[in-house]
């Protein structure tokens, strides 16, 4: 059961965000920003860095719907999102998001863990300043994300498939798009009233 | 040295948002939000959750600046604010403060920590759903605000006055107000120049 009462049926971050909507239209905008838009980046190899960062936070709700929308980019490749998870650098991924994910679960333990020397390996590998920028602020921010899920207590359905149809939408979509569904939209939110 | 070439002359996480204002402009809205526009805890108050989640994460420039701006809440009171980093239990704060500071710091080493009994404390101390709420998502935020911060090595001067006089005006005019200083207003910012 939820630390404090979230609006019924939305699960993980979404009741969080419905409860509270002037905090999630930013953490939604954010999302949108990090994971959707156009970047060098494709939106796969994002959504596997934000994947994996909640995997490492074990965040089921996170791991989860990010990991549906990373398969959803990577048509439908369910089995390279699983061997991600497990074990990078033996996964079909490329050499230059292999030296991201490592900056990016030294930011998970902490922003310190970061070396000059991971850096340089990711620009080796070709990385951009604005690549590596935004490695270390979804790792950071999937610190964020997955600490609000887990610290409500949020409700965590199991059933893979609603994360699976869900996370076709969301790659379609995008974040601010999908939220339109289940965050008031007037200024004062459920939690007001 | 920075991991990233971050503009000159801005410390801590304000090179790291001249470098990419997309992401900065809800990183600012989000604390703009959650710390400084009306609440039912003051704004002292959860700069100090701040400062404290921000001193559990190691990062000087955090616990720096939002240290100073609860100070600049707090009657200038720097005393008060090094007393809840070392040992809130007995600083002069409120009880439901101290109950608060608990769950934040049970966010900081990861969300699945906060327990039922925890925030059972915390309404018996007569902290709201809300406030709950927000003081989980500022912890979780700086968890990201702190790793930003690190994980890109920005520059962090020593010098106090530096972050005294800007938390006055942090304080003053709130987190979006000032970061139009530093902060390019077109759309595309000094990274993709």
């Amino acid at each position: 059961m939820p630390h404090i009462e979230l609006p019924e049926g939305l699960p993980g971050i979404r009741g969080a965000m419905a409860f509270r909507p002037e905090t999630a239209k930013h953490l939604n905008e954010l999302a949108e920003i990090l994971l959707h838009q156009p970047n060098s980046l494709a939106a796969g190899e994002r959504e596997l860095i934000a994947t994996y960062v909640s995997h490492l936070n074990d965040c089921y709700f996170c791991q989860s719907a990010h990991g549906a929308i990373a398969a959803a980019h990577l048509n439908d490749n369910e089995e390279l999102v699983k061997r991600v998870k497990a074990d990078f650098q033996h996964a079909d991924i490329s050499a230059k998001l292999k030296t991201l994910l490592v900056i990016a679960s030294k930011v998970q333990k902490g922003g310190k863990h970061v070396t000059a020397e991971d850096v340089e390996e990711a620009r080796a590998q070709g990385a951009t300043d604005v690549e590596i920028h935004d490695t270390v602020l979804i790792a950071a921010a999937f610190c964020m994300y997955n600490r609000y899920v887990d610290g409500l207590a949020t409700w965590q359905p199991r059933e893979e498939e609603l994360y699976r149809q869900r996370g076709k939408k969301t790659a379609r979509e995008g974040y601010v798009a999908v939220s339109r569904e289940y965050i008031p939209q007037n200024a004062h939110g459920a939690h007001s009233e």
